[in-house]
């Protein structure tokens, strides 16, 4: 093989999983992808999903990966069901893309723009010699397959039979009714402790763009905080300490404290069981 | 030297310390790792060993390495001892890979894999420069040779002269008598707090792979655990929170708790002062 | 392109931000750079620095930058002004070391270093379609630029216009009046909590290099640690949880305990508030 075909055929390889990197867990991944092919390229997306949560690793995934290359290959490990019976699938995204992790949700967000899936076949693409291991299949077949689809060695078409349905968490649309508009929060911008929600900055934009907004941010029906805020274009538009709504780099609105962590002061987490309230402030 | 060559000589530089990724230094490293040969793949095992704790990096090195490439040069820096008189050597095991360490233990688990040991020159093989820092040798020695040795710019044979033994921890190993395995845990699985043990799976099968297992966890001669647990083959073939026995990705008996963290929940812990008893569980 | 030119052309790309590695933001940056160029080599200085802290990022800049080659390209992004009107710059170094940052400081401690800076002309050089994205400009611009430098996709100098001064941290001077060695606590060695100083090993053998040093720590005009220590090569030449006077990897002194969280123990952090005061121990 020379270097043209090298340059061209071979793929980055993005890791995510929730295993930390405190230990050798995502060491032994890489490990196994180098063995599958010594000059692939090899990322980290996090390895700091919330141990077994499928919601913010579907999420981070979500919020991530178009900003690679088309052909880029994401192994994605976050899998509170390792060892039942719960499928392992390849999902094709349109522009080329390749996810490859258990089907369990962790697709619900991109499923939009999925062109094709396939579960993998596992009796044929298994790590040879890994067969009385359970509990890892992130190295033992995740990491495996992702370099070898990675690699060019193995194409997605031959990692075994299309599968016509797969997983997804339940999670409400943001919408717009009588004036109000209603989200989730996906996650947090967690080093910062801003609140990312689900509502895109166009809706509000239906609203007129108001300078003030009404926001309540709720824990199931419980008020965890409620606060007249100004829409401004960066944390900078307001006094330190001062919080603020803004339009986060997804062009969702959101939710920060300038220069402090908003999460941690009012106790807001993110999850099936927050939810987001915003209309524009009454002008009386 | 044209691209068949560079692909060819050099090997995967993989780095593990306990220093942490919250300032510069594994950059230092690496930034010196790239000086010797601007194109080494540089790769980290983890940096979050805890500071100073031998037992726990001869571990993660002994439960990594395998699964990385014959050719593999590892950079072990775990080095209560930096600055005194203890030594410096790079191991080469069977099969090629080499560890670049000090002299502390780091490669107890490793030691029957050895092939050769030798002591690393630090009057010849210093990062030019550097001679009046004493306490930063993972930048200004291990990183350097270890490059140097990735890079194929030095031979192992080179590197000093042959060290005749190596310093060991002191780790009882595993045994079975009178139907009692006993083990020491080398390490927390620690994202998820799943205990391990250093028992091999083929030693309870000397006892017939029982269905339920008495499991005793002790600090010291106090008892901190005690239960009857089901042996099984993943995580989910019992209900969220309970407590299970399986066999772990190493393919040694380990215990945890469904979807929890088992180690914070009961307070265990890890290294010389634990160590495990387990029986098949009477059946009368 | 052949492969001859790729490996000349080509620098590292080196990221160091305060956005930590929990969420996509780092691998949304590292997804741009590879979308300007896939063969780009790039790595992290860290992303752990504290949030909006400039000065500790300034330091770290600086600590590590010397050990990377001469035309690496480094990407610094703390950025607690973040969409107001402060600048975005490009900073040569001699040698041809480039940092691409925000103008807010970050520069404090290489600017004797620099040969030429200029403001990255924003309208040019911004990632297409990321104009309506006020909060990320790491991702929209800074990972942009950096790897269009990196890749010689583009020249420094067509970056935009030469910016005259830069903004600069307040930060005293380390001096020797009367004897006593004055200077400020830049960072902690925070992995292992030794007490860092901007005060050269050179102003202390002024002194005649005493064997005992009387040691003052100060936040603001407080005294927060007393006692004289000896002045040691390195952390084994007392006995573990013992307090030591040594020349760090920088060869400025630095104070330390065996074995121990110096910083911890005695509540001793950096930044502007804090301070140190040593001269010989009297020997009376």
């Amino acid at each position: 093989m020379h270097l043209g075909e090298i340059l061209t055929t071979r793929q980055a390889l993005v890791l995510m999983t929730d295993f930390g990197v405190r230990d050798g867990a995502v060491a032994a991944m890489k490990g196994v992808a180098l063995h599958v092919d010594s000059g692939l390229s090899i990322l980290d997306l996090t390895h700091e999903v919330k141990p077994f949560d499928v919601w913010e690793g579907a999420y981070r995934l979500f919020q991530t990966h178009s900003y690679w290359r088309d052909g880029t290959v994401f192994v994605v490990v976050v899998d509170p069901g390792v060892g039942t019976s719960r499928k392992s699938l390849a999902a094709k995204l349109h522009g080329g893309q390749i996810i490859v992790c258990p089907d369990n949700g962790l697709l619900t967000w991109l499923e939009p723009q999925i062109e094709s899936v396939r579960e993998i076949n596992e009796t044929l693409h298994r790590l040879p010699g890994s067969s009385e291991s359970y509990t890892f299949l992130g190295r033992d077949l995740y990491a495996f397959v992702g370099a070898k689809l990675a690699s060019g060695q193995l194409a997605f078409e031959d990692i075994g039979e299309v599968l016509p349905s797969i997983q997804k968490l339940e999670i409400p649309p943001a919408q717009l009714e009588n004036g109000v508009l209603r989200g989730v929060i996906p996650v947090l911008d967690i080093n910062f402790g801003n609140v990312w929600t689900n509502i895109p900055k166009a809706l509000l934009e239906q609203l007129g763009s108001p300078d003030l907004v009404q926001v309540e941010i709720l824990e199931g029906t419980t008020s965890r905080y409620e606060a007249t805020l100004p829409l401004v274009h960066s944390f900078g538009a307001v006094e330190r300490g001062q919080p603020l709504l803004y339009v986060n780099s997804l062009l969702h609105l959101a939710i920060a404290s300038n220069c402090e962590n908003f999460a941690q002061k009012f106790g807001i987490s993110s999850g099936a069981a927050w939810s987001v309230r915003l209309q524009p402030a009454s002008t009386m």
